[in-house]
C-alpha cells in the first residue's frame, strides 16, 4: 500500500465530506421557501443579507428590504437596488439607542412595520430581507407575537432574510437556516477608520 | 432607587456598547484599504462577498470579482453585477474535487490567478473579491508565497475580501477583519431542497 501525501489525504477528505453534501442534498425534496436568520457579533450580516438579495434580482426575482436600524444615511445597497427596481421600507426617523427618544423610536418601527407585513404577505416576492430586525424583538419595540405570526405565514414560496445580534430563541427555532458570524477580528479595533464601499 | 426594568437595563447595556464602539470608531484614525477574510462552515460568505461588492459599485466605486469555484453556472450575482460593469474572472473549468483532474484543475486555477493579480495592482479597483481563495492554498492548488505576496503589495487604498472554508493561519493574521460563519442550523439537513435566488 502507497502511503498517501498529505494533500492526497485532504482531498479524499474533502471529496467524502462532498459526497456526504451531496447525498444530502439528493434526499432533500422539500421545495419551499425558507427562514434564514444571520446573526453574531461578526461584520457581514447584512452585507450577506444584502448579497441575497443582489442573487435573487440576478436571476430576475423580485425582492423588498425592510431597513430597522440602519439606512437613514447614504446607502450603497439601497444606491443600487431601489435603481433596480427593489422596494425599501426605512425606519425614518433612524434610530437613537436612546431612552428618551424610545416613544419616537417605537413609532418609527410600527410604521416601517406595516410596510414589512405588506412584504411578507406577497406572494410575487420571492425574498425579503429584514435588516437587523432581531432589535426590534430584543428592545421590544414591536409585538413579538405579530411578528412571528407575519413569518410563519407569509406565502409557501417566500424567503426571508432576517439579520442582527442576538436573535432571540423563537426566531432560531423557527428560522430554517442559522449562520451565527463570529467577530474573530476587527479593522476598527487596530485603528483603521471605517470605509465607504466596504464597511458602508 | 427606582429599580430599573428588564428593557431599560438592556437599553443602557446596549448604550454603553455603542459608547464603546464609538469610541474606538473615533481612535481609529488610519486610512487604508482593508483586507477581509470570511470563513467557516455557515451559509453566507459568498454572499457576504458580494454583498460588500453591491454595497462598493452603489456608492460608485469600481469593483472586481475572481470565483475560484462556483460561477461556472447560472449565477444571479454575475448577471446582475456584470451588466453594471463588474469584470469577472471566472475559474473555466468550475471545479471538480477529483484527484485525476488535479493537474486540470491546477491550469484553470493558475489562469484565473494571473487575472485576479492584474485587479490585486490596479488602484482604481476599491474592492476585489477573491471568492472562495481559500481553497486554492488548502489544496495547494496555487502558490501561497505568489498568493500572500500580491495579497500584501497591493494599493494601499484598495479593499480585498477573501471568502472560503478553513481561512490559513497567514490569510487570517494578515487580514483587517476576520468573520467565522458559525453553521448553527442548515436547511438541507432538514430535507429541504437548495433554491435558486436564495442558495445561488
Amino acid at each position: 500500500m502507497t502511503a498517501m501525501t498529505e494533500v492526497e489525504k485532504h482531498l479524499r477528505k474533502s471529496r467524502n465530506r462532498k459526497i456526504k453534501v451531496e447525498k444530502g442534498v439528493e434526499k432533500a425534496k422539500e421545495e419551499r421557501g425558507i427562514m434564514l436568520v444571520i446573526t453574531g457579533n461578526g461584520k457581514g450580516k447584512s452585507t450577506a443579507g444584502f448579497g441575497n438579495v443582489t442573487r435573487c434580482v440576478g436571476h430576475g426575482y423580485k425582492a423588498a428590504v425592510v431597513q430597522f436600524i440602519k439606512g437613514k444615511w447614504d446607502c450603497g445597497e439601497r444606491n443600487l437596488l431601489e435603481k433596480l427596481g427593489v422596494p425599501f421600507a426605512v425606519m425614518g426617523t433612524g434610530f437613537t439607542w436612546n431612552t428618551q427618544d424610545r416613544e419616537v423610536d417605537i413609532s418609527a418601527a410600527k410604521i416601517v412595520w406595516e410596510q414589512a407585513k405588506v412584504f411578507l404577505k406577497d406572494p410575487d416576492i420571492h425574498v425579503v430581507l429584514l435588516d437587523e430586525l432581531t432589535y426590534m424583538l430584543s428592545y421590544d419595540y414591536l409585538p413579538k407575537d405579530e411578528i412571528l405570526d407575519a413569518l410563519k405565514n407569509r406565502p409557501r414560496e417566500q424567503s426571508v432574510v432576517v439579520t442582527g445580534r442576538r436573535a432571540s430563541a423563537e426566531l432560531i427555532e423557527m428560522a430554517d437556516t442559522v449562520s451565527d458570524i463570529q467577530d474573530t477580528k476587527h479593522a476598527f479595533r487596530a485603528g483603521i477608520k471605517i470605509r465607504k464601499g466596504v464597511d458602508w
